[in-house]
């Protein structure tokens, strides 16, 4: 066991994009998070008051930022991520909808053996987006 | 408005690794968190019961996985992430020595213009990890 304090949850999760315009029509407009803050360097998204997801512009977190009250340390990564969403059992059919509706394309779609089904997508940049039921993971 | 069905939060965030027996050492003896799974491929790990950190081998899910129910679509990416985990206002100090008492660098401290502060450290694989206090974002 560690000794460690406690970690309440994962609050920030950051996704690095070329294209802010084209992630914030997708995350904002297609999936309903909602902007915090919006910026050439970074749109922050609140989803549903628990996560906040942080898409980046690419190359513009590089350097350390320097700000009042501290220096934000640098990072930046490519490539295609991933990013899991929860969503509820019963919403499952909605968001398949939703997404076709949209233009999204289903890329796959998983049924896990403990339960829970995925649908994925990819956002404009390529990330792997999931959206998933209660039950893949015993904690949820 | 979004006519989206809802996202309840961000349940998997996923780091890339080239070592996860260092990233395991990171995150589960330093920091605490709790393993759900633990492969070749993948380690998940659950942050209190409210989100769950996928860090995943370096070049492991570049190809698509096949699963008895459905498969799982290919991502990776390279370089130096961010995430941010939330942790009590009056945990802050506590973080603060467990942090050094582990021999980790706190790289950087920063206090938020809106309230709350961050500790920034690395992971082994150069990630940005923050630990912050209520007050950031105006949802938590």
């Amino acid at each position: 066991m560690s000794d460690a304090p406690a970690l309440r949850r994962v609050l920030e999760t950051a996704l690095y994009v070329e294209d802010l315009a084209a992630a914030r029509a997708f995350y904002v407009d297609t999936l309903g998070a909602r902007v915090l803050l919006d910026t050439q360097r970074l749109l922050a998204l609140d989803v549903s008051g628990a996560s906040v997801l942080l898409l980046f512009q690419r190359g513009a977190t590089s350097e350390p930022l320097p700000t009042p009250g501290g220096v934000v340390p640098p990072h930046g990564a490519s490539g295609s991520q991933h990013v899991a969403f929860a969503i509820d059992a019963d919403a499952l059919d909605a968001w398949r909808e939703h997404l076709g509706a949209s233009g999204v394309v289903i890329e796959s779609e998983v049924r896990w053996p403990r339960g829970g089904t995925s649908l994925y997508v990819r956002d404009p940049a390529g990330h792997s987006v999931e959206f998933v039921t209660p039950g893949l993971w015993k904690t949820y």
